[in-house]
C-alpha cells in the first residue's frame, strides 16, 4: 500500500489559507475552515442546532462576531480583532461603552510571564466580554477613557461538524479525530487538520480498502460529546481503532498516547510502527484530560482510541497564546505524521492471526525460495529471521502485530514475511473457512 | 475525619512509666503493661491457663522473678536484674549455688562485637539459667568463686493478652496488633504499644466508624498463636485489613512490609498512603519471618495484614540488647507513625468503588463548581485533574485506592475530589441500591 | 543425590578420538562418532532409509566421501579433505575435471573477513560441489589450469540417529538432545555431545530415578524432524523438561534460552539453578533460529525444551570455521557445564508441591531440632530462614522452584530444607493420598 506524501509547499498553502480566519466553537469560521479543507477530503456537514441537549450539555447559540475593537484616550483603534483575532475574548456579549482605565482593566487579560504574548481566552458558557493583549501593551496603556466597540451576535443557529468516511469491505471503522474551533494558532489548530485531510486524501484513493475510515472535524469538547451523542452507539458497534489528532506540528518528536484500555489494537499498533518509524517516539500512558480522548475514552465509551501528538498541549511555553503560530510549527513535521499515520493505518490493514501449515518443525524454506540453499554464515539474513518467527508464532494466537513485538523487528519486515510465507502456502488466515489444520499422526 | 495527635511530651510520660517494668511471655509485668495502657485505649483482657493447647504450641508456664543476682569473689553484687532486667535470661530457672569462675562462664552471654551492650537473651521453652552482660564485663570478671541467686518460679499460671474493640457500622473489621513481652528494651518493645495505643484513642473519638477495629496486644509469637487459636475463624470471616506493629520509634524512614497476599487492600492502601506521607517510605515484600506477620500470614491463615516499623527488627546494631534504650528511639517519630496510620486508617474508612452517573463524554464541571468556566491556561489545578481522574475511572471496577495508584496523585486528593463529586451528583457508590447507571440511547 | 565429576583429561581424550571424524548429516562418519559415545551412554541406533517422508522433509541419499582434493598448476596436491574434512563442501557432488583458475574459483568459498579461516559451508538439498579455504590461500592461487579430484557418492541408504533411554519410577521423561554432523569443528559439535554423554554416565548410575531420561544424538535439523516424526506423539505426552546442547564448551559464561513457552518447568528450574550456580548466566527469551530447539519448539510441539550453551551459535567470530578447534574450548568448561545439568537435573527430580500440616501460626521448630531453643540474634541462620519459607508458602500451590524464586534463597538450601522439614513430619506432598489436611476449629 504505497502512499503519497504531499508536498510541504502545498500544505503550507492550505496553512496559509486556513490561519487567519476567526474560528470558534460555532460559526461561520468553522464553516469556512471545513470548506476549504473539503477539497482534500469528502467532508459531509452536520448542523446540530443551538438547546439541542448532548448527554449532560446543551448545544450552545451561534458566535457572530462583526467587529470588535476598542478606542484608547488617544484616538487610536487598539486590540482590533481584525489585526488579530486573539484580542477579542472567545464568545463575548456584545458591549458598546466608555470606559475609564481601570473599569476596563476588568476585563483584560494578559500573560505577565510571557509578557509579548496576547493569550487566547475563551468564556463559552458564561455571559462575558473581554479583550486578551501582550502583557507589555497592558502596563503602557494610559489612563483616560476608552471606547470600547464589540460588536458581536449570540444567536439561535447551530453548532458544525463535518465528516469524510472512506468506505472499506468491513463493517469495522477507524475513526480519526480532530478540531476546528481555535482561532489563529498554528500548532494547537491547524496541524491537526491538515495532517487529517492529508491522511485522508491519501487513504481515499487506496483501492482495496478492509476498512473504513471515519474522519470527523469537530469543535473540541462540545463538538466530539455532540458527535458521540450522533453516533456513539454506532461507534461503540464499529470501531476497532481511531487516533485523535492535536499538536501534531512542532518541530519535537511525535508523543502517542495509549487508549483508556492500554492494551487495545490501536495501542498496540502504535507502539510496533512508532518505535520503528522513530526510535525517538514517547509512548504515554492515558490520562482523563488533553483533547477529545477524553470523551472518547469515557467511561460510558471506552472507545480504543489513541491520541498523536508532538508536543503535548499545555506543555510548550507558547501554547494557547499568539505565539503558537507559523514559525513555532515545520510542515516538514505536518509531512512526517502523515507518513506515520499511513504506517499505522498499513498495520491496522494488514493485521492478521495465521495458522502455520506445516506446524511440525520448521518446514523446507530453501525449496520455497524463502532462503539460501547454500549454509553460510552470513546467510542469516533479516528477511530470514522474520520469516522463522512468523511460522513459530502463526499458531492462532499470535496476531503479527503480537509477533513483531516478541520478535522486536520492525513491523513492516514482519507483514512482509507473513505475505511471502502466505503466497508461499506455508501459512493461511486462522478465520478462514479453508484452513486445513495440520495434526500430529 | 481530623485526628488528634499526641504530645510528644505525653508519649514520653508513658514510656517512662512503662519502659522499667520486667516483661516476658508471661507474668505481672505484662499485666501493669496493660493496666498502664488501659488509661489509653479500653483494653479488656483475656488470661489463657498454663497447658491450653494452642495449635502446635501449649501455654508455658508463667514465670515469676523476685529477684537474681551474682556475688563476685570480692563479695560484690554484680548482673543485678534489678539494676538492668537484662542481666537475667529471661524465663530462666531458680537456682542458688556457688560456682567457679570457670562455670560460671557456661552461663553467660555477652556480644563480643558490641563490647559495652548487655544482650537480650531467652529460652522460653527449655529449662536453662544464665544471665547476660556486657563483654567488656564479663572479660574482667576476676578467677574466684562466685554466688549465684535466681529466685524465680515457674507456676501454673495463665498467659495474658489484651484486646480494646471499636465497633463500627459494618462488621468488617481491621486489626492492630503488636506485643509487650520485652523487658527493658525501647525500640523492640514499646514503640509498637504507644503508636497503637495513641492511635486507638484517637479513633476511639471518631463518631462514625464505618469499620470496626480491633486492637490486640500479645507477647510475640506464642501470644498471636494463641490469640489465632481464640479468634482465628473470626478474624478469617472479618478483617479485611491489619498491621502489626514493630521497630517503629526509631530515627530512620518508615518501612513497610507488604502482607503475604502482596496486593491486598492494606497493601494498596499502604502504598496509596505512605508513598505521599513520606517519599522516603520503603516497601517490602513479605518474608515469614519478623514479628508476628508470620502467624497472622501463615498459610492456614494468610490474613490480610501488612507490618510497618522503621528499622525491621534485626537490622540495627543494638537490636536485643541495652542499646536500644531511650536514647535510641524519638517520640517526634513515635507520633509522627501515628499521623501515617490515621492516614491510612482514613483511606481504609473512607475507600469506595464509585459509577460515574454521567459517563458519556466529560459531564459539565464548570457548572457545578468544579472548574473554572473561564478557560484560561492557568486554570488547571491539582484539584481538577483529580476530579477528571475520578469521573474516568468511576466504572465500578475501580476503588479509589487504584484511582489514587493509576493518577499517582495523593490519595487524599483523589478522596477529596470524589467527595466533592459525590455532593454534586456526579458519582454514586457502585454497592448502592439506588445507583441507577445511565445507558447509551 | 552426588555425581562423579568427569575428569578433564578423561574428556580430552575422547575429544581427539571424535575431532579427526568426518561427520555430516548421514554416512559413516556419524556412525563411528556414536560407536565412540556408545562407550559412555547406552545408545541404541535408529536407521531412516532414504527418502523416507519425515512432515515437510524427505530424508536425502546418504554422503560418502572416499577423497577430494585439487592439483594447481604447480602439480601440488592441494585443500585435501584429508588433511582438513573443512576443505569439502559436505555434501558435494563427484566431480573429475580441468578447470581454469576463474573456473575453478566458482567453486570457492573463503572468509574475507577471516582471512585464515577455512569455512564450513554445505549444501545438502541443492547438487553443487566447492571446496573452502583460507581467503589469504585463495588469493595466493596462480594462474593455470588445476585438476579437480572429488570421489564422493549419493547414495540410497539411511539417516542415523542414535538414542539412550535411562528409565525412571514414573512415565515422565526429560529429553537431552544435541547433534553430531558437523566435522572437525570443536565448540560447535563436540561441546554438546560430550556433555550429554558425560551427563548420561552420571545419571545411569543413579539408582532411583523418578523421571525417565531420553538423550537424543541427531543430525542437526533434518535429525530432529526426523526424530519428532517418530516419537512425536510420545514426546509430546510425556516430556515435562528437555534441554539442546549446543555450543556449550568455549571459554564464556553458561547461557540458558527459554522454551518458547517462557515459563516451562525446565525454565523455572534453570532459572533457579543457574542463577546460583554462577552469578554471570546469562537468560535469553526464546527466539525460532539457533539449533534444533526451534523444531522441538515449533508451534505443532511446543515442547517444554530449552537450550543450554555458553556464547550462543553465530556469536563468536570463528563460528563455521576452522577457527572453532580445540584451542578455541576448555575442557574444565565442558566439566562445569556438565555438574551444571546434574544440579538442574536435580531439581528436576526432586521439585515438589508441599502442604504443610501445621498451617495455623508457625509450628515449633526449636522442640524439632530445625532452630536452636536459645533465642539469640545471632541465631537466624539461612537454614532456618529456608525453613520458615518452606513452611509458609507450603500451601498446595507453591511447588520448591516457586518458593526458591519468591525467596531469592540457592534452591539447594530450599530443597534441602524441605527435606528436613518432611522428615520432621511437618510437609507432606499435596498429591499424596495420605496427606491430611489441617482444618480451622
Amino acid at each position: 500500500m504505497p502512499f503519497d506524501k504531499p508536498q510541504q509547499s502545498e500544505v503550507e498553502a492550505y496553512f496559509d489559507r486556513l490561519f487567519p480566519l476567526l474560528r470558534s466553537i460555532t460559526g461561520d469560521g468553522v464553516r469556512k475552515t471545513h470548506d476549504i479543507l473539503s477539497e482534500l477530503m469528502p467532508l459531509e456537514r452536520i448542523e446540530i442546532p443551538t438547546g439541542t441537549r448532548v448527554f449532560d450539555w446543551t448545544i450552545p447559540k451561534e458566535w457572530k462576531c462583526r467587529d470588535a475593537y476598542v478606542i484608547d484616550p488617544q484616538g487610536r483603534r487598539i486590540l482590533d480583532v481584525n489585526q488579530n483575532n486573539l484580542h477579542l475574548v472567545n464568545y463575548s456579549m456584545p458591549f458598546r461603552g466608555r470606559l475609564s482605565r481601570k473599569e476596563l482593566d476588568e476585563h483584560l487579560y494578559s500573560r505577565p510571564d510571557l509578557p509579548q504574548a496576547i493569550p487566547y481566552v475563551t468564556s463559552y458558557y458564561e455571559p462575558r466580554w473581554g479583550f486578551c493583549l501582550a502583557d507589555e501593551q497592558r502596563r503602557a496603556l494610559p489612563d483616560g477613557e476608552y471606547e470600547v466597540v464589540i460588536d458581536t451576535d449570540l444567536v439561535d443557529g447551530s453548532l458544525t461538524i463535518s465528516e469524510a468516511v472512506l468506505p472499506g469491505r468491513t463493517g469495522l471503522e477507524v475513526l480519526i479525530s480532530t478540531y476546528t474551533c481555535h482561532p489563529s494558532m498554528a500548532n494547537n489548530e491547524l496541524s491537526g487538520p491538515l495532517v487529517s485531510a492529508f491522511l485522508c486524501r491519501s487513504l481515499s484513493v487506496k483501492e482495496d480498502r478492509k476498512l473504513t475510515y471515519r474522519f470527523v472535524l469537530v469543535p473540541e469538547s462540545i463538538g466530539s460529546i455532540a458527535y458521540l451523542h450522533l453516533r456513539g452507539r454506532h461507534l461503540v458497534d464499529r470501531t476497532v481503532a481511531g487516533v485523535v489528532l492535536t499538536c501534531i506540528g512542532d518541530r519535537s518528536h511525535l508523543t502517542y498516547k495509549k487508549s483508556r484500555r492500554g492494551d487495545a489494537l490501536i495501542d498496540r499498533a502504535a507502539s510496533a510502527c512508532l518505535r520503528h518509524f522513530d526510535a525517538d517516539t514517547e509512548f504515554l500512558d492515558f490520562y482523563p484530560y488533553g483533547s477529545d480522548e477524553k470523551h472518547y475514552c469515557s467511561p460510558g465509551f471506552n472507545l480504543p482510541i489513541g491520541t498523536l501528538m508532538r508536543t503535548p498541549p499545555a506543555k510548550y511555553p507558547g501554547y494557547h497564546t499568539s505565539l503558537d503560530n507559523k514559525d513555532f510549527i515545520s510542515f516538514a513535521a505536518i509531512a512526517n505524521a502523515v507518513e506515520a499515520l499511513q504506517r499505522l493505518m498499513t498495520l491496522l490493514e494488514e493485521n492478521e492471526t495465521y495458522i502455520n501449515l506445516y506446524p511440525f518443525g520448521e518446514p523446507q524454506l530453501g525449496s520455497r525460495g524463502l532462503v539460501s540453499t547454500l549454509s553460510r554464515t552470513e546467510n542469516r539474513s533479516a528477511f530470514t529471521v522474520a520469516v522463522k518467527w512468523v511460522l513459530n508464532l502463526a499458531d492462532g494466537s499470535h496476531d503479527l502485530l503480537q509477533i513483531a513485538d516478541r520478535s522486536n523487528l520492525d513491523p513492516s519486515l514482519i507483514f512482509h514475511a507473513a505475505a511471502r510465507c502466505r503466497e508461499a502456502g506455508l501459512i493461511a488466515p486462522a478465520t478462514s473457512d479453508r484452513t486445513q489444520v495440520a495434526r500430529l499422526p
